[in-house]
């Protein structure tokens, strides 16, 4: 065994104090937002009325590197960061192969995931402006816990539109908000117009982040002293997440490695922009290469099976268009779909990173996610939450490749958060009454059939 | 703000590498177990039916004071140890207290508590002396989530038997047990003489601790190449747990703090026992004196209204007997009591620490204890278990009255775990259901009458 600690922790004082702007460094820059009235770019002071008015400036920032996080945003980085870098010896020895493999773990918080990172920037900023409170929506369940604990500990008031479906099946997240004092909503509602018109038109309805969504975005607009905020997709958040890139080059940095394939999640985008930002930038910049691969569910395949065009954000259509790999924002995943990932379209910087083919995607069944999810918590200790275990299991793959080659890769993934509040799923994958569902291209056809055209 | 970072993190190689056995440095050593039958101690030999030998040795062992980890112990230790020693700023800045407020973390694992120390070391002597595998109860589930873990991470059969409310109520329990590959069985359940017994008195009971113990050990004890293993109360298990409290202590010499108050929650006995060791042993040697506190519920409160006797350990009455602080083997918390702490007696080491005015005990009520877990999640970030609230519920009075009087205490408190799985109890307490009990004096002494006489 190598000298190398099964845990890399850097100390206090090296959590980053900027965050780093992949866009800067991006020749083709990810296409500006939208106004669906106008089909005109965005200007900064129209996001104002729904976006706080410093995250809409980070937003449309393509040109400044590196921005100061500011104190009160570190502190509270304090009481869970840095995360640990760690070498997965176990799962190495369990799969013998000569492949070296790594993971940034972000589960050691109560929200249990990465989400906590964007979420105290955004609610800080909320207060900054001087804010009476923030609206989101919530699917699984992660992000809305994160921006619940990040307004508690800022005192801003929190109003979460949860996916019904998620309402009724995870009353233990919803419950874990509340204790942080948010208001959680089951959506669609019968508090907003959006949520009273879906619910007219399709009677019992479980609800859709995309219906969410747009709920949010009205209850924010409607009120005095609130805005909207998003746990992914936007550029501001992938800067937040960048985070944790950084913090996982400084670790490697300090062990004396680097990196020779990094993998990570893909849902709306968060975690894997956060994670590969400063790897990417030294890719733009000629310093560096690595082979990185996007991992999506099967049943929800944006970047490998979606198309690159301007479409809705949301069911309800009210936010700006974005241009993005996507399915089409009527695009569901089939119902047996147990974990997050189920956004339609994909984040405008991966979206472009991939464009550009400076990174790759693979699609992967949930069976087979859950099978490396199961290996990992016997072997590593720790119950990852279904989002994460998609890239336990493409680095599986890679290592088992590597043990037919001899190659000793370095392979570095996200582990981007906990399986705690997941367990109807495990339940299916235990009992063995879990599917795989892959969309057909006739499906995906007539979702994308709806997007706007340009 | 002072220089000491929110969180103090030893290397991985200042992880203990010895536990530490404060029985050697007891002058009155903790009373043998009896054998019911004859009523004279028990002898090394005459427990190796029902548990593993080296822990029986152990278990005996009131001479030795540091006793190495095994290599392999040390190595999982590795994947989830050190635990941080974490300043609580933001708690301190609330309370706007002159305290300094530190608690030590042991709820960064899968299995979400300290539990886990002990159950690697007990699978570990297990698996060294050829069994095929262990059989245990669980009550909240934390003991038999860990020993999961531990029992998957070594190749070893694991049956747990689990509180039958326990069971149906935390189902999420039962699923994390199942992934890492425990067969759980409600209890009482059929597949034992004492759980078909307890059945047929008692049709519909929901089980409780004492009755798991019974069947647990009958399991063990019919099936070939088989040993019980237990999560708390044993002298073996306080030696493992010795390792929080070694940590906690580098941890604090590492940045040059002496505490002046300790406090831990006790139900069994296992983490405050394990918090307090190396401090109680300076104690017990006169080189340092310090404030230490044991906090139970007031629904189950074996130190502060018990009586120190020898009583029977599982209601089976298959157990040796140990002499403690009990409350009699038929005590059952009332049913509104929501979280674990639910033993009627209490670890005979910990017994005989406080009988020798060494400790001081303290009893909580619920709702006390919740609003303490609801403030501390809000401005720490972490959810507590309701079991670690009993302990942040007296360190935040004493903080407070530190307030009162001036005085900068060094406090440090065990914060055993999280309280990711106890949802419906914090639901009870956000819906304003939650209720307290305390016992009359008649019922405790009706309990008491049961006892074994010596």
């Amino acid at each position: 065994m190598s000298d190398i600690p099964y845990k890399v922790y850097l100390s206090e004082k090296e959590i980053p104090t900027q965050w780093y702007n992949v866009r800067a460094d991006m020749k083709n820059k990810p296409a500006p937002l939208v106004n669906p009235g106008t089909g005109e770019p965005m200007k900064v002071d129209e996001l104002f009325p729904v976006f706080c008015e410093e995250l809409c400036r980070q937003e449309m920032d393509n040109e400044t590197p590196y921005i100061d996080i500011p104190q009160e945003i570190q502190d509270f980085y304090k009481m869970y960061r840095p995360s640990p870098l760690v070498r997965a010896y176990c799962l190495e020895k369990a799969l013998d192969t000569p492949a070296h493999i790594y993971y940034k773990f972000e589960g050691n918080n109560t929200s249990g995931s990465h989400k906590l990172n964007s979420a105290i920037a955004q609610a800080y900023y909320a207060k900054k402006q001087g804010l009476k409170g923030v609206t989101t929506e919530t699917g699984a369940g992660q992000w809305g816990t994160a921006l619940s604990m990040a307004c508690a500990y800022l005192g801003l008031d929190c109003q979460v539109y949860m996916v019904k479906v998620s309402y009724e099946q995870k009353p233990f997240r919803r419950e874990v908000m509340r204790t942080y004092g948010a208001k959680v909503t089951p959506s669609p509602s019968m508090e907003t117009n959006i949520g009273r018109a879906i619910n007219e038109q399709y009677p019992g309805t479980t609800g859709s982040l995309g219906c969410a969504i747009s709920e949010a975005v009205e209850a924010a607009t409607s009120q005095e002293g609130y805005r909207y905020v998003l746990g992914s997709v936007l550029n501001q958040v992938l800067l937040h997440q960048s985070v944790i890139g950084l913090e996982a080059k400084a670790a490697l940095d300090k062990v004396g490695v680097k990196a020779d394939m990094i993998i990570g999640c893909a849902g709306g985008g968060s975690n894997l922009g956060g994670l590969i930002s400063p790897f990417v930038g030294q890719m733009l910049r000629g310093e560096a290469d690595y082979d990185i691969i996007a991992v999506e569910p099967a049943s929800c395949p944006s970047l490998t099976r979606g198309s690159y065009v301007y479409d809705f954000c949301d069911t309800g259509k009210v936010c700006p268009l974005a241009k993005m790999y996507t399915l089409g924002s009527g695009y569901i995943p089939a119902p047996n779909h147990a974990g997050g990932l189920r956004y339609h379209g994909m984040s405008p910087v991966i979206s472009q990173l991939y464009d550009d083919k400076l990174i790759s995607a693979r699609s992967v069944k949930q069976t087979e996610v859950f099978e490396a999810a199961e290996m990992f918590a016997r072997v590593e200790g720790i119950l990852p939450a279904p989002e994460s275990s998609h890239a336990i299991r493409v680095a599986i793959d890679e290592a088992l490749k590597c043990k037919e080659t001899g190659e000793e890769k370095n392979i570095l993934f996200g582990l981007t958060g906990t399986g705690y509040f997941d367990m109807v799923a495990y339940q299916q994958y235990n009992d063995g009454t879990m599917s795989d569902y892959v969309p057909t291209d006739e499906e995906i056809a007539a979702s994308l059939a709806q997007c706007p055209k340009f």
